[in-house]
C-alpha cells in the first residue's frame, strides 16, 4: 500500500451508479494497460446506490487513454478521473489567528503538506511576517470600506490567476457569499472550531462554555451555501472539564484545529475524499 | 485519596458565594471536630463567583453538628451538606432497549454501581425478564390508552413510595412533562445517544448519519424542562466513518451509552457533581 | 455495505502471494457465478508481499464450486475460503472476574454477539450463577490438586466435543501451555488488561500504577506460545491521572476490557481478521 | 480559576509528609497575609503518605516572608516554594527532526509557550534556519570527532551560562549520560515517540509496526539515569491500523509528539507538576 510512504504515480477515481461487475470491469482495464495496482478501495453507498472506487497504481501509462477505457466499461453518467499524483495547488485565506497557518507553513516548508501552498491571502496585515518567514507570498486584501461583494471581487481577482485546486480557510473569519462559494464548488475547505453540527456560527468556544459540554471538537468541512453545513471531511475532539474558561477552551482547541485541517488537506491532496449527498466517503 | 478504592465515611459539600478565607474557615471546623480529611476539592466559578467544595473525611463525627458548624462560618445563603456516604437509591426507567439496563443490573449485582437499584419501571413489558434475572423488581406502567398526564400520574404513584434519590432514564423513550420533571429537580438523569447539543430530539443516530459526522457521542445529563438542554454530567465519543449505516452507528453507540450512564451514576452517588448555572462542576 | 446492518450470505477470504491482476481474476469468478458483491476489501502487505481480500456477497451460490473456481485463478499456496456467514461457536473460559463474561452473555442473549456462545468453563465456581441466569451451560473444571497438564487435559476433554470455532479467554487467569495453545492455532482470543506490549504478565494495573502512566489500555489478541505476544486484534485506551489507585485503574479498565473483547469477537465472527506475520489485517 | 486565562501573581507549592490540619494551617497563613486565593489543589498520595498542595494567589505579598511563614506551620522536611509566576527559561536540544522545535518556536513567537525559549542547541546544523526564522539563537555543538563525555562537556559549557530552568529534548537523538542528567535533576524533559513503557529505546515506530499495535502514542517525561524510565508527565495516543507503514506511523505520531511536548511545558511552566516516587502529581 502506498498510503503516504511513497506517493503512487497515478490515481484512478470512479463515482457512478452501482451495478454488478464494476470492480471486475475496472480492474480488467487496468490490468490490460499494464498498471501495477498498489492499493484499491471500493464502497457502495447504501442510500444512493452509488459505487465509489479509488485505485493507486504505478507503471508507464497513457493517462487519457486509461481514463477513456475505464469510462467505456462504466454506466452512463460515471465520473472517472485518472490523473498523475502531483501536489495540488492551494491558496490559504486567513484573518488574525496564526496557529493553523503556521502549521501549514511548517509542513509545507518540510515537504509534509502534500500540497503546494502558493499564496496566503488575508483581510488583515497581521500574519504577513509569518508567511514571509517561510517565503510564501502574502496578499493583504483589506475589507475596510468595501461591501462584501466588492471585497470578494478583490479576492477573486487575486486568487483566480493563481489557479488553485483548493481554497483553504485557515481561520478566515468572514462569511463567504453563495456567489463566491459557487465559483469553487466543493473546492473550499474550512476549519470550524467546534464539533459540528454543535455550535454553528460565531464564537463556538463561548457557546461550548455556556452549554457546559465535557468534550470540544474541531471540524474540517467543505464550504457550501449553508453556513457550517457542508460535507464533513474530518473531526477530532478532546475532553474538557468545568475548570476551562472560554479562553482555555480556545487554547486547547487550537491543538486539534490545526491537526484536523492539515490532515484533511493530506486526504484531499491524495484524492481520498469523495462526495456523496452531503456526506464524504474517505478512503484512507 | 479515597476515589473509590474505599468509600469515605462522610462527605462535606459546600456551594456558596466566594469570599476570602473560605477554605481556611471550613477546614478549621473539620480539624476541630477531629475529622480525618482524605480528599479535598475546591473550585471558584469565574462567571458566577460561587465557591464549591467537596471534602471526604473519616472519624467519629456528629454529622448534624459538623454541618451546622460549617454553615456558621459561611456566607448567608450557603448550601451545606455533611452526610454519611451511604449508597443512593435509584429507580431506573426504561422502554425497550436493554443495553443500559443490563449494564446497571450487572454492576449492581456485583456491588460496582455504588447506588442501590431499588426498582425498574417501564412502559413496556419486554425488559421484565432481564430485571428479574437479577432479582430487581420490575414494574410495567403501560402508557396505552392513557394521556401523558395520566401515565405520569401512574408513574409517580409507583415511584413516590420507593423514595429514590435519583431517577435514571436508561433509554426511556418518552418525553417527560415539565410537571413531572419539577417533582425531581436535578434528580433525573438521562442518557442521550448523541454528543449534545448536536442532534437534540428523536433518532439522533439517523440525524448523525444524514449529517455525515465522523465522530458520534453519548451524553449523560440532568433532565430539565427543555428537551435535552439540562446540565451535562459526562460525554464520550467514538470515531465513525462513511461505512457506518444508522444501524451500525446505533450498535457502536451502545458501547458508550452504557459506560457514560454508569459512570455518571458513580459520580452522582459519590457526591462529586455540583450544579452551577446550566453547567456541572465535577470533582473526580 | 453490509457491515453489520445485515449479515451477508457468503464471505470470500483470500490470502496469497501478491501478483498483478488478482482482484480482476477473483471478481471475475464471482461475477460469472452470479454473486452480488456487497462489499470488497483488499490489502497488500508491503513487508511480506502477500495479498489479502475479503468479499461479502449474496446470491444463490454453490459455495464449494465458487471456492474451487477462485482457487484456480490464484497463485499456488493461496488460502481461499468461501463460506456461508453463519455464527461461529465460541466457548468462554473465565476465572473469577465477571465483567467480560456478563457483557458477552448479555450480547448473546439479545442477539448482538454475532457468535454462538455454547458454554462457559472455569477453574472456579463463582461465575456459575451468572452464566445460568442466561441459560448458558457452565462447567467447573477445578485446577485444585491437578498439575497444569492434567488440568488442561480435563479442559480439553470438556471443550473438544463442543467443537468451538474459537476459545475466548474472558479474564481467564491461568497461563495456557504451548501444548494446549497448539491445539487451537490462532483460535484462542485473550483480553489482556493493558496496552500491550506495555505491562506483559501479571497484575498490569499495579505495574501501570507504579510506572505512573497517564493512559491505560486493554488489548484483545490471539494467544500464541509466547505470553502476551500473539497478534493484536484490537486495543483501546482511556486517560488516567495520579489520583487513580491500582484499584481505580482496575475499575476504569473494566469498561474498556469488555468492550474491546466483545468487538474483537464481532470482527472475528464476521471474518474480518487476517493474520500476517505477527500482525493482523482487519477489514472493518 | 486562573488556569491559563490569566497567570496568577504567585504560586505556593507544598510537598511534605501528610498530617491532619495541613490545609487549614497553610490557608491560614495565606489568609492572614492578605492573599487572594484564585485556585487551590491538594492531594495525598496513598502510597507514600505525602501531601501535595498548589495554591495560586494574587495580592501585594512579601514572597520570602510568606514562604517562611508557611514552612513554619508544616512538618519538618517540608518542601515549600512561594514564587512569582514568571516565565521559566528553557533551552531546547534538537537533532534533525523539525516538528517539535517548529511547534515550540511558533508558540513562543505568539506568546503561547508560557516559557522563555532562550536558545536552541543541536548536534546538527540542519535546523538552524528554522530557529533563526524566529530569531531564537541556534548553537551547533557537533559531536563529530568527540567522545560522549567531551560532547557533553561542550554542551554544558554552552548551556550553563544560559541558566535555563528546564532543558527540553525536542527529538534530541543522543542518549545523555547519568553525569549530564545529574546536573539537571528533574529539569530535563524528553518527548519519546511511543506510549511508554512500550517501545523503550531506538526506533519505536518500527518496533510498533513489528508488534502490530492498533494504537500508537507519545510520552513526555523527565529524564532520569535509566533510559526512558523517568517520571511521565503526559501521554497521548492515536488509533492505527494495518495499513500504516513505519513511515506512516512516524508521520501520524508527529502530530501528537509536538502537542504532548508543548502541553507538558505549559504544565511545568505553571508549576503544576510534582514528583512522587517515580510518578508525577499534576494539578491541572
Amino acid at each position: 500500500m502506498e498510503k503516504c510512504s511513497q506517493a503512487p504515480e497515478h490515481v484512478l477515481l470512479v463515482d457512478c451508479p452501482d451495478r454488478p461487475g464494476l470492480v471486475h470491469a475496472v480492474t480488467g482495464v487496468l490490468f490490460r494497460a499494464g498498471a501495477n495496482v498498489t492499493s484499491n478501495h471500493e464502497f457502495v453507498d447504501a442510500e444512493t446506490r452509488r459505487f465509489f472506487m479509488r485505485t493507486a497504481c504505478d507503471g508507464l501509462l497513457d493517462a487519457p487513454a486509461v481514463e477513456a477505457a475505464v469510462a467505456a466499461v462504466l454506466p452512463e453518467g460515471a465520473q472517472v478521473h485518472f490523473r498523475r499524483a502531483v501536489p495540488r495547488r492551494i491558496v490559504v485565506l486567513v484573518s488574525r489567528e496564526h496557529h493553523c497557518l503556521a502549521d501549514l507553513l511548517v509542513r509545507h516548508a518540510y515537504g509534509e503538506l502534500g500540497a503546494d501552498l502558493v499564496a496566503v491571502a488575508s483581510n488583515h496585515e497581521v500574519l504577513r511576517p509569518l508567511a514571509e518567514k517561510f517565503s510564501v507570498p502574502f496578499h493583504h486584501v483589506s475589507h475596510e470600506g468595501l461591501g462584501r461583494e466588492a471585497h470578494e471581487e478583490a479576492l477573486l481577482a487575486l486568487i483566480g490567476p493563481l489557479k488553485p485546486d483548493f481554497l483553504v480557510l485557515a481561520k478566515y473569519m468572514r462569511i463567504l457569499s453563495p456567489r463566491f462559494v459557487s465559483a469553487w464548488p466543493n473546492r473550499i475547505v474550512n476549519i470550524h472550531h467546534s464539533f459540528l453540527p454543535a455550535f454553528v456560527g460565531a464564537r463556538p468556544y463561548h457557546q461550548a462554555f455556556q452549554r457546559g459540554v465535557k468534550v470540544i471538537g474541531a471540524t474540517a468541512h467543505f464550504v457550501s451555501d449553508q453556513l457550517d453545513e457542508g460535507p464533513i471531511i474530518m473531526q477530532q475532539v478532546i475532553p474538557m472539564d468545568h475548570s476551562y474558561s472560554p479562553h482555555d477552551l480556545a487554547r486547547a482547541g487550537r491543538d486539534i484545529e490545526r491537526t484536523v485541517l492539515a490532515n484533511s488537506l493530506r486526504l484531499l491532496n491524495e484524492d481520498r475524499v469523495f462526495l456523496c449527498a452531503n456526506r464524504t466517503i474517505i478512503f484512507d
